[in-house]
């Protein structure tokens, strides 16, 4: 099957899904994006998606281009025409096609809006959440607004093949001794009962869903420090794991080789899974 | 008259010329690229720019996707049937297209080439270069790896525009105290006659154009320093100017509203303009 993809407006066949050469988004990395996950054909934490979306766009000095509803029909439909059950919705904005120039172009630029799906089957009941990932360390070597949701993503990635090259999953990024994230993740540890992960602020990227799983984490009555933590702390930890829309809580088994408590997932983050899965299912749109 | 875009392997006009939205230059930033000036129909220090190209590349684990002859007769080629007497040529290689994935593709996905021109009438006899520019300082966000050549520019976009906001022209990054570079070019001062431009790194462009005037500078006999220099030193300096392969040499003559020198364009800028373009129109292609 092929899939149908939005583009500016239009609903295409992904290879007719095209983008101006010009496009800011191409040529400068001018340009945001969201990642919304869908369980049986909804969507997960929508609302959370669309506010960052915003505030990123915000940031950035441009405008929301359509409303929430208007964009919450694009996903609801795109869902629909490519028979996702599990999955996801990629979203993404740019600043629109102009002739090159570092200086933005004339504010009535029409931003580009790309929106397309993947489809994930068993998302929710992924054979990795059982057992675990493994992560390395990388100095974190991005940009300094890592809050603004961007599609500079380079690094990331070359974080992903890094942790691959070295037979690991993904790479926790370190600044100054501390752990700021995951390549696409929000990282914590859980010590003494205590769950900890780093506080918000321009280092990080503010996590849809660790909002969420700091919500239901303290409703559940646990102990929760929004702290940066050194590497040093994680290899001591019991557990750690990480919070992302389309991984929601998976645990991370070893740090740098080093098993995390025994090498296992955690009561913690399974406990949490559960949780956040019942939730974002039951307030899923 | 529309521009002839070229777009892997094919020439189309501009408002055809499309990359998928699959395209990792457009979902991740996973792109290099690079601007060749063309001054009187030839190209300024193109070997130069093919072999940054390939440098960058081969820092992200790709390969230059056809030699360097066969890119200089697409630069021809486009130079020509533009009719580009003075301005630019803008290469940009990305990764591909592939279903997003943080992880590379497949090491056989092709890789995106992407070219255009513009035109830029009277490019080396500027008005601006005749009166300078005025930068204002700011702090360097970007990541850490500046010397490749990535599209990652959305810092330097948002830095041009502060600039701009603030009655300035561009706008240096300041490190450490110290000047990295431009938010587009190279960096340097002039203090009791001796030439100063920070040391080849990570934390800047190995600029083109900042080779081959250090180069006419010793030549010259004049006094060279590769070193960092501070903000202080800067405001403090005889002259300062900036250098980059759309700019040539170009006076700096106030930072963050103090004038340099005599707030006037300076002898050393205006003697090293001249010479890096007798030189460079002598050696084009």
């Amino acid at each position: 099957m092929t899939r149908t993809v939005y583009v500016n407006g239009e609903y295409l066949p992904e290879h007719q899904a095209t983008v101006s050469v010009f496009d800011r988004g191409f040529l400068f990395a001018d340009g945001v994006y969201e990642v919304t996950s869908v369980l049986g054909g909804k969507l997960i934490d929508f609302a959370g998606h669309a506010k960052r979306l915003e505030r990123s766009l915000t940031e950035l000095g441009m405008d929301m281009p359509m409303t929430e509803e208007d964009l919450l029909a694009i996903h609801r439909r795109l869902v629909d025409d490519n028979g996702i059950e599990d999955g996801l919705v990629y979203l993404q904005i740019t600043r629109g096609a102009a002739d090159r120039d570092f200086a933005y172009p004339a504010p009535d630029t029409p931003l580009t809006v790309v929106l397309f799906t993947q489809t994930k089957p068993g998302l929710a009941d992924s054979p990795v959440a059982k057992k675990g990932i493994k992560v390395i360390s990388i100095p974190d070597e991005r940009w300094g607004r890592r809050d603004i949701k961007t599609v500079q993503l380079l690094y990331p990635s070359m974080g992903k093949m890094q942790a691959k090259a070295e037979g690991a999953d993904d790479a926790w990024m370190i600044e100054d001794g501390h752990v700021t994230e995951g390549t696409s993740n929000n990282a914590y540890i859980v010590k003494d009962g205590t769950l900890i992960t780093r506080h918000l602020g321009t280092e990080i990227l503010h996590g849809i869903t660790r909002a969420a799983v700091l919500r239901f984490a303290r409703e559940a009555q646990m102990k929760v420090e929004e702290r940066s933590f050194t590497l040093d702390e994680a290899l001591a930890a019991d557990e750690a794991f990480i919070t992302s829309a389309s991984t929601f809580v998976m645990p991370v088994v070893s740090i740098d080789g080093t098993d995390i408590g025994d090498g296992t997932p955690g009561p913690v983050a399974k406990r949490l899974r559960e949780i956040y899965l019942d939730e974002s299912r039951k307030a899923a749109v």
